[in-house]
């Protein structure tokens, strides 16, 4: 009979405390600390040990999972505890950047602690059904091992490579397109109202323009890979006409214009610097330093 | 036997071409005007008729389409043939704002000409394929009469209502939304870029993403419609922490946030109004004058 693997859970936000029971609710003794006491009765109460410090709760576990607010909070965390880390694996489930990705992989490294970081790229609700996509980097042969004990969190899990701040790498760009994306998509809808047009009305079709940006993605993609820019379909200069409208529109309802006002703006130094002609594809090439 | 209804395409772009040819592809007799007369001589080639003047080229037309690059150009050609236009039908599918085409459907209103704005939602390649989306707007037994002529464009036609702006309206709205989009998009891959990450590995997550926004549309619709915007899965505050991510590692890598930087300001300032704990339907509300 083998034993279930231990877990141990830092963090008993939303998301901590989703990914506690799931681990729970898989069968492996799981052991939880937050900051604050009083949060995760729940947990408890399916099951989990509270432990008093992080040293304590990470003592005897074959996978500690981190997941609170930045990583600076989790640095705060697992300092203290670097003895009673070593030798141990720390799954870093915090959202954060590549660089402190990086940074908190190195610190571990110094201590001797295995590391993986990882990023949940779908909501609390989807932990522990078939619609979680968990993505996660760092050594091949350590994701390996504990990937029995993390598809307790469900869905599809991507390991993406060896650089520890690949995943971050992901989510951030997942991030901006989505955040930026919905920044567009609230104020299509403001807009529209306006106009009159009732969100009812717009949005069959906002849903097929979406599903347009979707199935735009891998030409995009097929671009910025090869550096070609050639224009297909628009041309950056009809673009920026099309967002002028848009601005003009909004404009004269008084609405806030400064998200499209930036995006129009650095269309223009990209048709200024001479890539009036070319597919929007130019401006992931324009963006990058010195591109 | 009935006489098909003769056309008149106003402006040889290319998506002015793209409808011209359509229609004598579904046997209208169709005549053609550009201010440049060298252009559309492949339109010519395969029947149409080239008309010296706008005055001449409408005055036979049961259907006068007009393809500009704006309103302002549409109303310099149609100004000096209003006399000719009297008692003609225009659809005008030039891109403009609502403002714009309310303007041209009175000043047509004045001069006894029948007016439809209209706006082709779809590239130029989709024309006269199953693919084309095109919205109208204006008297409903005025497109009621025209629809069958216009069913050469192809695709799916919509008539939104009488008011005049209203396709304009859509179209501004879902320009909005595609092009703020597209700008997260090209941001998302120079950002994966810059952190060594190639397309073609991003782009498999960014459908995804992507598809979540368009799965997302109508809750937002349904939001704004009844302005309930009580958190569900993200808070503006949790948004703007993971945009606040995003700056931070596209500034480490010296990429341009200005987008970034206008949504997430816009979002600050609507959680400083006191609405962080809400949904980012909110900003739909926020953005609005006096909202």
């Amino acid at each position: 009979m083998t034993t279930s693997p231990q877990v141990t859970v830092l963090g008993l936000g939303n998301m901590g405390r989703a990914l506690a029971k799931a681990f729970l609710a898989h069968g492996h003794p799981t052991t939880v600390w937050n900051r604050s006491p009083e949060k995760g009765a729940e947990v408890v109460a399916a099951g989990a040990t509270r432990a008093a410090t992080v040293a304590d709760a990470v003592r005897t576990a074959d996978l500690v999972v981190v997941c609170v607010v930045d990583y600076k909070v989790a640095r705060q965390l697992l300092e203290p505890a670097a003895a009673a880390l070593r030798g141990r694996t720390v799954v870093n489930l915090t959202a954060d950047s590549p660089g402190a990705a990086r940074d908190l992989a190195a610190w571990a490294a110094e201590h001797g602690i295995d590391y993986l970081d990882g990023s949940i790229m779908t909501p609390t609700i989807t932990i522990d059904t078939p619609d979680a996509v968990l993505i996660y980097s760092g050594p091949a042969g350590l994701y390996q091992r504990h990937a029995p004990t993390l598809a307790a969190l469900g869905g599809r899990q991507h390991h993406l490579g060896a650089d520890p701040g690949r995943a971050a790498a992901f989510d951030v760009a997942l991030l901006d397109l989505f955040w930026t994306a919905v920044s567009g998509l609230t104020h299509a809808f403001a807009l529209a109202k306006a106009e009159g047009v009732d969100g009812a009305d717009l949005a069959p079709f906002a849903t097929s323009i979406a599903g347009l940006l979707a199935s735009s993605v891998d030409e995009l993609a097929e671009r910025v890979d090869h550096d070609r820019h050639d224009a297909d379909v628009a041309t950056l200069e009809t673009v920026a006409a099309g967002l002028a409208h848009v601005i003009e529109a909004a404009d004269r309802r008084g609405l806030d214009t400064s998200v499209q006002r930036a995006a129009h703006a650095q269309m223009r130094r990209v048709i200024d610097a001479g890539h009036g002609a070319d597919d929007v594809s130019r401006l992931s090439a324009a963006l990058l330093p010195g591109g």
